[in-house]
């Protein structure tokens, strides 16, 4: 029997066509025994090269797990094993994958999401469950007849967070804005105007008022402003990965396209690429060079600002320490 | 018998005391056939001047179109036979004009949309379905009693556009961002911090991580970043008309208040009004001249800048391609 | 007998351990009358130093006022009575303040918040009610096998406003970002991407589609542009106290760190700390000087520029007043 990477049984939907909308996988039943993976071999074509559906009949079957209990007429059970860390090549795969990371099981960018995008299918998350979109506009319509009512969330291939997994001695104050597929480390407070994509978060405590893109991670301690700005890695074709050390601040609506080392400041409204070019000043306010931010990128204890008078950006070593509101940042 | 510029039958909500609280027109009820008008036409006094209220009786005694399966004891069904596109005089006429905008029917600015906030009722969106929010108070107090939810997602005169359409082939992250009205390309792909009014939208695909007012329209391949803003009709007494061409890339929170031709991009956290004053730079960074923002208006393939160490906007003809990350982008 | 503060008879919501995790305060239950204060007294074994149960026990005794038709198996009533106005001690005194706030009986700032973030729990607001996070994950899976679903709204201290208060005259296209607490003026419209916080809020008419901080407060007729930024007094450590002044305009994505006199106008992108220094200019944009910009805090008629060309922050004073437009603004 090869090694096992990962597994898992879920609980899905499939469309009226029989295809996967979505899979939720609880806690308990992720790293499974490997006497039951060995015991539902037996039911694999593939030996686990693709999910197992686990139907009522196979179910009975198996001794070394009892899953009565999560049959019903209305979901479907899944049964996955990965033996390595592959591109992703099924629902239930990038489903398990996404749990991976909300469940703080892998860290982001630590596992292989490639083909992602192919394999979800865009899904309405509804207040009536998922829905194929492509079944929805009947169902509005039925229920407008009759006067009741299907609110419609989210068209997207992504579901909310926190309608699979709640992580612990987290705040997130909308959560139709951080995806399946987050990293929110312990401590984190999400703010309305906060947003983490799937494959991004944060590693501890810390406040999040603005977007952390996709394959961005924000270390403990530091805080994203209102509606500051990580560039990701998805748009614009840019291959450079982002990430912020430990306690620095982005201030309100600025952005951010370099990484930052530790005890970093980027002043609010100020937009960092990393083609910047960028004034380094003494304590005397001197220009000394002038360097392209990406040169800066992940040292430590500097200073963002433009100068409100010349317009220039500049960057100086800072001494005073950020100290993020105690009383805001607890979470108990 | 006059012409017909637009005609459809609707099922709709009205509070305790009659008025119109909205209407869902389905898709296949639009454009209604001319016998269809002809035989209704009868029920109405004022031959449609007014919006015709389709009781049961008057259901029972039409024979060109059979309505039975939309008669309900919580929904009400109106006619509506529009001559020519005039200011709007009823609720009923606000929302027909709405949905021929997001079922992609007519394209925005296209049409007479006088008259529409002092038409539209506001109303409250709940998870109970359309409220008069006079009458919510109590309904709040007599679920909390009851430890029962009701939940209020807005108060506003538009419902969110997938409440009642859901547009083809589309992505739409957080659904409520995007109101009714919207016309959203197909292709298009909105982000949690996408937003999109009425009257404005996408003409194909594209990503709009930022904000299209009322007004704007987006040519395909364009990419609107996280926290963008455009400058719409509605707010600050401007009558121009903001449009952004095809392929162009407006950055993460930047803005935009001229038009912008194919092809252009704004720099991230670059806010460019119609007055900035703007220096036009050569291939060589040298100033040519210096103009109004306004001037460049609808232009194809400038690049506008902040220089990060003189703080001046400039704007330089640009070669390279945008090129949009197809993974993400693709819809399917 | 002791004077009395306020007092209120509130609906709500315990855990599984009893704890609360939220209070509705109905309008009419808000401010009692004094004999029924005396009547329920009794009952009260520390004077109401503590909120008092009202047990179904406690309920038919009082003879002062009939609550029968307050009783349910799933919420709890409790009254309070605060004899001062002293830092929160208890769940249903912190949601009795910020009841206070949204029912515009008392102005932001105005009480004592102190302890707030303490008292306050953490609750799961979700399509079934409120509940306690640590319950969430068994509900969630529960409701995956059976096929139907629970919706998590927020993981917050905070509900929103709509679910508890229906403030007169107001729209909110998003409800999910304004929070309980909020001081909502009447004719203002609270926009997609605006937001208020508790504690903060407008006292009249205006538009909001940016970000009200805590502490902040906004007078009437000023337009917070789209994804404007102010800074409140919980982020950064500043004890600073912004306000807002009448006819303001902030642009989109612009900031503000100063408070503003009357009719002051900050230009779309611009963000202007405290510390930022700004050039006063005259009538033909010449520099009279150099000033800190919180040396012009609270000064009216003032109109504040990043100049384009070179990049520095400049302010001159303003003729012309802003129009914001009439009929996007109004709310019948």
């Amino acid at each position: 029997m090869n090694t096992v990477k990962w597994s898992a049984i879920g609980i899905g939907t499939k469309n009226q066509e029989g295809n996967w909308l979505e899979i939720f996988y609880p806690k308990d039943l992720i790293n499974l025994d490997s006497n039951i993976i060995e015991e539902a071999s037996k039911f694999s074509a593939d030996d686990f090269e693709t999910p197992l559906d686990l139907s009522k009949e196979i179910v009975k079957e198996l001794s070394t797990i009892n899953l009565n209990d999560y049959l019903s007429d209305s979901s479907h059970l899944v049964m996955i094993v990965l033996r390595e860390d592959k591109k992703i090549e099924s629902v239930p795969e990038a489903y398990l994958k996404l749990h991976l990371l909300s469940y703080r099981e892998v860290k982001p960018n630590s596992i292989n999401l490639d083909n992602i995008f192919a394999m979800l299918p865009t899904v309405a998350w509804t207040s009536e469950g998922p829905k194929d979109p492509d079944e929805l506009p009947e169902i509005i319509k039925d229920r407008k007849i009759s006067g009741s009512q299907i609110h419609v969330y989210s068209l997207d291939k992504f579901p909310n967070l926190t309608d699979y997994v709640i992580p612990e001695g987290v705040r997130i104050a909308d959560s139709s804005r951080v995806r399946l597929g987050a990293y929110v480390g312990e401590g984190t407070t999400i703010m309305h105007e906060g947003q983490i994509n799937f494959n991004a978060g944060t590693l501890g405590k810390g406040m999040v008022e603005g977007r952390i893109a996709q394959g961005v991670i924000v270390d403990e301690g530091s805080d994203i402003g209102g509606g500051a700005s990580t560039l990701g890695t998805l748009s614009g074709g840019n291959d450079l990965v982002i990430s912020v050390g430990k306690d620095c601040l982005l201030g309100a609506n600025s952005g951010l396209g370099i990484s930052l080392g530790d005890r970093c400041i980027i002043e609010s409204g100020l937009y960092l690429t990393s083609a910047s070019k960028v004034e380094i000043i003494d304590d005397n306010n001197q220009v000394l060079k002038t360097v392209k931010a990406e040169e800066l990128s992940l040292k430590p204890d500097l200073l963002f600002i433009r100068n409100s008078l010349t317009g220039s950006i500049q960057c100086k070593e800072r001494k005073k320490d950020v100290n993020l509101n105690e009383d805001l940042h607890s979470n108990n």
